[in-house]
């Protein structure tokens, strides 16, 4: 069986495991104030090129999307998010159960717009008793999207915009960030994203560590206190330099993003034989997760040697499945699942 | 200026007065320990046709809202309520943040039905990672509805069918209960609503008490503690009498039913004067709310004497807004608005 | 059977209920934006020598508390307390329950002092793992205390002033506040209040409301979107002009401090008799709570007719117990109470 | 500089970081699901001789005390714990952040005795206003307790009696299990603790891994949906695989146990090299912790070779501090430390 459900079901680049290994025995402080975490964070705020304040390590994703959110808000501000978004659908309520509402937008491809954005906050703000509602006080958006899709420039710089006039902190999931910054016909930079985000993330769990996600805070109202989140959500990891080896060894000579490429490639490989077939998707993408709508009776076939994460029903005959490529695929791997497909009547 | 905006801008019904002040100074013991809370209680079990385990008295609708759903709810579990639902919009996230999630459904006149219950429990339950996901558990509905619309029986007791099948709660908010008990259309008694409800609360601050809203428990895993969570979420009144006294005398003589009749009556007149200039609705209803669509000429003209409650914007003309009725209504100011309404040009 | 047992056995000042129901169908808006509103704030923000920012009026006192101090505190930081301070022990955790640590403080008296506030915080200061720790942020106290002892103008400056220095919050509940302004020996004014905390409230509930308190707001940290607050926690009452009728009432002529001044002296009537049996205190005060370690066998027999708290054992024939006088208590009731005592045996 | 200060200053034992790099490159599915993760419950079941319904792996200690108790308690109860409790003080109020109440009980020596669960619980049962108080639910121990001590049988025998009488659940905080199973007088077994708690979770962190706790759950109110506490919380480890293979490395052949004696040997010479200085200790204990109570400046010119931690000031002249060793602290630098004190003058 060769699983294509997930960026997640292989450990982690080998150099990542090699220099966990060599450094096993050396004695550090712990709770993230070692040596190679601050090296880490060094090394993520000149890729940021000056345009962040911290840089904080904690183990995974929901944890990261909830401290951030709680360290943002107060209990009656609520976070707009598409409809799709990962705190709106798959981390268990854990924003809510932080205390916070998350407010949803409609999104047919999982971005959010400007002009929803705009609308969602004058109508609050028009409302005589607006008390009487959750107040918006910040925007999370995902890149790529969990569907797969990117932010561009124009598109990212129009919601700092609207965040910016509104008061509204702007804040980017990046659990995939590096599939998307280095997907075809993205225009966006790390430091573009520094400069128009109040608060992002770099995530490691998906994209060659063991786990780890790295927020990088550029506002500083965000700053203050951030570590007492941190501890208190149950994020600050004891032996915190296992997240600085990571995130070090991820950023020496751009590997985050070299390996990132392998996996937009090696998708690019599977979509061309979906096409050859003639099958239509969910949402088009240029990243790593690839959203075919295929007949029920194909996706049985490859079922038998390939896993794949199932959508949604789209009609009797017809599915929509998930089929991802992460750093660790293999070109064999998915040299079969082409000719696989290629093979399908 | 004559206020139509909403159905609590009196103080209470007269004789709920004169019973407050004639009980002024005998003492008695508090948070609704005392003989009037169960004499209260008493009543409103009757009328309930002993389909009641427990009636507890709290002051506010938020309030209680948010006690319910939190004596209902562990934190991973989430309440499935119509997009429209009070608990939704107008609570400023009172129910996250005690820790829940909110599963809005859509609705165009502010009910939910069996059929969507439905099919968001299997979606969840189908889920192959369903603990990454809020586990519905209980059904928020109001009746009437925020739209003025009301449940019949057939209806309710789908979804009571539908919520016995999988293990949720039904809870209905009746803020303005006797509003739709005495409806035209309604075929619903109190002991209907109590037979299919685990629990449901009847509104006294909208239909003539000074405050106040009388919870009834139906279901024994609702019961236990409950009196904690009232303490906890301040809604255990010190001089807990003043509720039952308000609500002993509102069942007295089915004064309840009496008054919020009166209100739907006058409400009756209104909606035939506009029934005569040719508006449509929002949404149809027979309660005390009215909801027109009206040009804004119009509506500019009848500001100057009169307060309702702006709701919409429908095109660059015309507006929907809000007339309510109450108990405390007057004939003769509905006599002045339907005759300024018959008199709109 | 007397009821001496607390200080909210009957309604309210027969001066409030009268003008409760002059006013009754006049119609207002709701949720405190009213005239009676507005005129009762400002009649406090008078009494507190323009030392207020604002006035904010809520229903029950464990609502205000965990209102205010879920307003100030971010969830990382904790509310100092004494360890028998209200919110500590009697508000089954509702504090905890907005996601705050109570700290507690040693006391015997029911009061704290700066110095221990100056060793709490140091104490968190100089943790080398501070954030592993909660942060102090707030100090509340209650004046009187839950003992019935009151703080003193240097006890109170000295308060502020350590606050100040440590940038944290002072916070007093004034559920009593009229019985401690009012006490022999209490040297504070409400303007003095207003001047040394960042907030406080006056409690309506326990001095002659039906219900109520009003929040004063003196630092302008805790005055943005506390209305948010309010709405959220359940406390905002859909007729608040009830709570400025009732306060504008209790503020005309002083008479809060009238009535507050009246239940005083017939606790000493008490105090005087309890002295001539030579019974000892709890703890010795000035105020409408009374204290007195008695023999169980003069318990056992004024229970037959009187209603008391019991407080705790004191030892295997002496127990400490409450009487409360209040506005509301009569001279004649208390003669009764006084002769029973003489007669004791 | 060798670290004395703690027992998480290295990576993990040698045998888990070979395991993870053998099988890094495998494809398992994630969170938790795959064989490594069911093999290592399974093996932690026999050790617990049947005595565990489910076993789950997170990946801190602060989110596992986080997520038992808030699977355990509903937000009206509290958690009895002893006052230097981890969860009551350094864990930045991970507990009243999820809404409940830390019950702290005097402890000098960081154990908690059946008898005071029993006054504490009667105290509050006996209440005629119970409801106005938190409801003891949950009594937190830790083994070994923050101070060092260990639990005997009889100990925890008599917990487990009083906690069954009162329908409390008991957990045991295991973050240092090891070290306390194997320390000198040690009379438990894991069996017995799986016996006598309701919940307990065996530490990875502090003993050989590179994190990770392993929580056994015996009664089943606490097994119902504890994955969707675990996601929620942000404990879910998408890799959940690292969990598995670390504690099933830990558990085969009683690695675990042999590296937690190696701590408690090396431990032991250090304190026989203070006891031949004659300091006393903060309080006396067998397992890995330390806590001597030494002239400050003997700790001054120890603090040039050896990291320790500060504990407290003792009077003017002497402060007490703490000495860790751990499952990889070396002969030879225990050997360093104890010619360093021998030779102190």
């Amino acid at each position: 069986m060769i699983l294509f459900q997930c960026d997640y079901n292989e450990g982690c680049h080998p150099s990542i495991i090699e220099k966990l290994s060599e450094t096993n025995m050396e004695q550090t402080v712990g709770y993230g104030m070692d040596d190679y975490c601050k090296q880490a964070a060094d090394m993520i705020c000149q890729k940021c090129e000056n345009n962040a304040l911290d840089v904080h390590f904690l183990v995974g994703g929901t944890q990261t999307n909830a401290t951030v959110i709680d360290a943002a808000l107060r209990s009656y501000q609520g976070v707009i998010s598409a409809v799709s978004g990962h705190i709106n659908v798959h981390e268990t309520g854990a924003v809510e159960a932080m205390g916070h509402k998350v407010l949803a937008l409609p999104s047919d491809d999982g971005k959010i717009r400007a002009e929803q954005i705009k609308q969602l906050y004058e109508l609050h703000q028009g409302d005589s008793d607006k008390e009487h509602t959750v107040q918006p006080k910040m925007v999370y958006i995902s890149n790529p999207t969990e569907l797969g899709t990117i932010y561009y420039k124009e598109e990212l710089e129009e919601l700092a915009k609207v965040c910016h006039t509104y008061g509204l902190y702007l804040f980017m999931d990046g659990a995939r960030l590096g599939y998307g910054l280095t997907a075809e016909g993205n225009d966006l930079t790390m430091a573009d994203i520094a400069r128009c985000c109040d608060v992002f993330y770099i995530g490691g769990t998906k994209v060659g560590a063991l786990f780890g996600e790295a927020v990088v805070i550029r506002n500083k109202d965000l700053q203050k206190d951030f570590r007492y989140f941190i501890k208190q959500k149950g994020g600050m990891l004891a032996k915190g330099r296992l997240l600085g080896i990571q995130f070090s060894t991820l950023f020496e000579n751009d590997l985050y993003f070299t390996i990132a490429q392998h996996a937009n490639k090696l998708a690019d490989e599977i979509r061309a034989a979906l096409n050859r077939k003639g099958y239509s998707y969910l949402v088009e993408n240029t990243t790593n997760q690839i959203f075919p709508i295929m007949p029920d009776e194909h996706l049985k076939i490859l079922s038998d040697k390939y896993g794949y994460c199932y959508q949604a029903k789209i009609d009797d005959t017809h599915s929509a499945v998930r089929f991802c490529t992460s750093w660790a695929t293999t070109e064999e791997n998915v040299k079969r699942l082409v000719e696989d497909i290629d093979g399908l009547k």
